[in-house]
């Protein structure tokens, strides 16, 4: 009995959780968050990378997170999020399917990042880290509209 | 030999990270990089508690992230990364121990988050989070300059 309302309890979070995120325009000020979080760890990796700083683990942290963060990235723009304060292009719901390739670009190239910046081959970590700009400015060059 | 000489390089690969991160103004544009990952974390994170959106293991993966980046803060401030283009104030080498204390807030601050993000009591991940912004606004008052 315990267990069945543990459940039910559980399972109405889950739908409260569901019912939220079905307002596509709440996710407008949510990917914008989640863009400054990569933009962040991308300008603090690409100081590493530079070797401009070399804090203890740092470059890691950065590149696991980088992975997190891309790991489904078109989640974030579900259909009707494309009005309102957004820079998000309408190319991006137009051509789903090549928006969905750039974003698993992304998703890889961060992947591969992270495995390089667990280990020490300094070549392999800047060739993965310019993959993961590459993958950026590829997905944004399409589909996101330049800052006025 | 060979573990030898894979010590020597890791050594000496330890002795250049170290000479880099010998300069301090060096670690200015790198705590900025921060201060954006942590922004953008703190955002996103804000949007998930206040029910506006509701990505699976999203709050979780931003309050890692908040704890990661916020486990040695007073190490991005060498002595002698107080000039040029920073809004860290004076007042955080003058008051050295005052502002690692702040440091110390928020370190633990986010990982009291990061712990309550990893169960399920909205009442205390709400609490929990209150108290991040909290530590973020104790330091930023007394030892960053306000925007203009």
């Amino acid at each position: 009995m315990k267990r069945m309302l543990i459940l039910s309890s559980t399972l109405l979070l889950v739908c409260a959780g569901g019912a939220m995120a079905a307002e596509p325009e709440n996710y407008i000020k949510y990917r914008q968050a989640m863009m400054k979080a990569i933009g962040g760890h991308t300008a603090a990796a690409s100081q590493i990378v530079r070797g401009k700083v070399a804090p203890e683990g740092h470059l890691l942290m950065h590149a696991l997170a980088l992975a997190e963060l891309s790991k489904d990235i078109t989640h974030l723009f579900p259909e009707g999020s494309d009005f309102g304060e957004t820079q998000a292009k309408e190319e991006i719901w137009a051509e789903w399917a090549k928006f969905e390739e750039a974003a698993e670009n992304s998703k890889n190239a961060a992947a591969d990042f992270a495995a390089a910046a667990a280990g020490k081959d300094s070549r392999q970590i800047a060739d993965a880290f310019k993959a993961v700009g590459k993958s950026c400015k590829g997905c944004h060059k399409d589909f996101r509209q330049k800052d006025d």
